[in-house]
């Protein structure tokens, strides 16, 4: 396996110095992206569009050489398909940029304005909030997807993907970056980290004043570390342990079809339902419980749940608390909307929860009292996503509650600044 | 010195211990608050304001303790000054909880709204963010201010005061509760922590998950310590180092007159100027820094600045660094904007800075390119200021960059969720 080194590393930089050069670099280039227009930044995204495509030859030659290795070092499938790419993943990757250009620019984006009885003209303004930090593992794409998003909010990146995707993520990287250099846009704008050394990942978390933001792309290991270690800002959720409460007077169809397509849809996303609640006045809990198993599901009940099929095994205390990402159930039979917001209150990682109900009281009780980034009424939690939001891509899903919830887009990576225009006035 | 202890405390309960009990108590109250409408919240806080006005002999009486305590252990008149409330202190304390009673409340204000082309119906709804920790010197309206702030925006609070106050805190903090408890708000929405054992601060900066967001109030040391240590999203500004740059064209009355109030109306606050900048092409330079020197202003400068009058000594390396927070300040004579603007870029603490000019498109430019959370023409940069914005009142002003930036008032106490109305939708 060749690992080239496309940018210039002295080996004898210790990596928190590493750190501190490329953030002092790309903080440079993010105030000439600063400057910038809307239109310029469009352009120099479909330039890096335009790129990505005409290397495709180097970056799949790229690509198979992680893939080779990965296979060489025992990789399991599922890992090497994230890792793999080919002309249609490519594509669809260069595709995404040209999507990410067409986004309105939220940066100049007025906020708010006031005028003082003194004459002080304020607003508030969108201003890019400077250096990103993506630290991710193996999916290759998450290389061009962050650098776009980033870029079409005006900021600059600083990437880390993982070591089994080093040579992909380089000829990404490299052809991303030529893009957006022809049009006179600073190499330094998106960075990749020159180095896989595991140091530097820590010097990353602990560039407070440096990076601006750190947002983890990838599984619950990586997300933990870097939450644990921070000393930047991280934007982030750790578990979508989504819930759905069938009400009482939840329409029987509407409560089967929502809880198929909330769990079974796709098991292995955040924003699949890991628990569900049942009314113990709903009269069709046994039909929603053997529509799940049929299609097959395995359902970990409580006392009253194991009694609607035996199919249902008991669920042990750590179930409640459990984001399994395949087919299996968590169900508990609850006496009422309190006793499902308690349930809620106690488990919810507070990602997404929903309710199904015909009562419209129950539903706006439900809105306003369940303390998740993403409520819903009649809806399947698989909703949870910035593209069904309408946000046009994402970088994340945010559980903080501070900055940004839920979906985080163009407008969460931004700030704003307070512009005061006076015409001399002194405070008295 | 008496110290009572209202609150009960197991003494073998460890401190991480006691602020993982007070943050689980405190988390809950928050969620009765949450229920309260506008005008529920408004009465308790005018109710709080009352009982401080009725328990005045039982807090000058504990304040007198302090102040005691304080002069025997030779605490400067600077800190004794702050420390001490008299019957127009308090009554200016109980005024300050009724206005933040009148401001709007920002809970339950929609952000945006969106149908989505299947049906679905968005809205970002403003909700509290959660348990606020307050940590704090010698002032002992911190107590009163931070609540009420809080208690507004739904919040519940965790204030750790200084050890020299220890006695009117508990007072006050008495008095906030007795009138929020009688109009049926649980006493733990607003807990004074029942310690001044120091590891307690240690345990609450480290209480992530259980604190969602600190504010330090106080002095630079204070902040620094909070920042360096806390696990948990701070809220703060460590250094004010505010520049204004006199541009060429700037009127020169107008130039004299705000760098006059800038520098000399208060010297002591976050927004006062430290450094100004005038251009080589300004003609009255000589005259604006024999203003501020016949002020009893201390000018330091470089070599240009030095050469406009013999009164004004030499800067140091570390001055155009340095926020005084006294009557001296840093001259320096600049080369036109782009100097001023690389100089503000070395040197800010991204706080205020301002520009004086006449002329529309430097304006402009200062005000797109400056990149400090409030940039200002033709004003003092003394209107750093949450109440001068018009925001009734701030928890503190903020030069991080994520969540909240300048002036942090109501709506800097809130997040947002958000809310999905829909009518059976399977996402496909």
């Amino acid at each position: 396996m060749t690992v080239q080194t496309p940018v210039s590393i002295d080996q004898s930089e210790q990596v928190d110095q590493l750190v501190a050069r490329l953030g002092a670099e790309g903080r440079a280039a993010q105030r000439a992206l600063a400057r910038l227009t809307d239109a310029d930044k469009a352009m120099a995204l479909r330039a890096a569009a335009r790129s990505i495509r005409e290397r495709e030859a180097e970056i799949l030659a790229a690509n198979a050489l992680d893939i080779a290795a990965g296979e060489a070092s025992g990789l399991g499938a599922a890992m090497l398909d994230r890792l793999r790419l080919d002309s249609a993943r490519l594509a669809g990757i260069a595709a995404a940029v040209e999507q990410v250009a067409s986004l309105p620019d939220p940066v100049g984006e007025v906020i708010d304005t006031a005028t003082r009885p003194n004459g002080l003209a304020l607003s508030r303004v969108r201003v890019p909030i400077g250096l990103i930090g993506i630290i991710y593992e193996s999916r290759p794409n998450v290389t061009v997807d962050a650098a776009a998003l980033c870029l079409r909010s005006g900021n600059a990146t600083l990437l880390r993907g993982g070591s089994e995707a080093v040579n992909s993520n380089r000829a990404l990287h490299s052809a991303f970056v030529a893009g957006i250099e022809a049009e006179g846009i600073p190499a330094a704008a998106v960075q990749l980290m020159p180095t896989q050394d595991r140091a530097a990942v820590g010097a990353m978390l602990a560039a407070a004043g440096v990076i601006d933001m750190i947002v983890p792309r990838g599984g619950k290991s990586l997300v933990e570390r870097v939450q644990a270690d921070a000393r930047v800002p991280v934007l982030a959720h750790l578990d979508g342990i989504c819930h759905t409460y069938v009400h009482s007077s939840a329409n029987p169809d509407m409560a089967r079809e929502i809880a198929l397509n909330a769990k079974m849809r796709r098991t292995g996303i955040c924003g699949a339902m890991e628990t569900l609640l049942i009314d113990a006045r709903f009269a069709a809990a046994s039909q929603v419980a053997a529509a799940l198993i049929d299609a097959g599901c395995e359902l970990r009940g409580d006392a009253r749940a194991c009694a609607l099929d035996p199919r249902i095994g008991p669920a042990s205390a750590e179930d409640w608390d459990t984001e399994y990402l395949d087919a299996v159930l968590s169900l508990a039979i609850v006496d009422g909307l309190d006793e499902a917001l308690a349930h809620i209150e106690r488990h919810s990682s507070g990602h997404t929860e929903a309710i199904v109900t015909q009562d419209e009281e129950a539903a706006e009780r439900f809105l306003a009292e369940v303390d998740s980034a993403i409520v819903m009424v009649n809806a399947s939690t698989q909703f949870a996503d910035g593209g069904e939001f309408g946000l046009g891509a994402e970088i994340g899903i945010a559980t903080g509650r501070l900055h940004a919830r839920g979906p985080v887009a163009l407008e969460g990576l931004t700030t704003y600044k307070w512009l005061v225009r006076g015409t001399g006035q002194l405070r008295p």
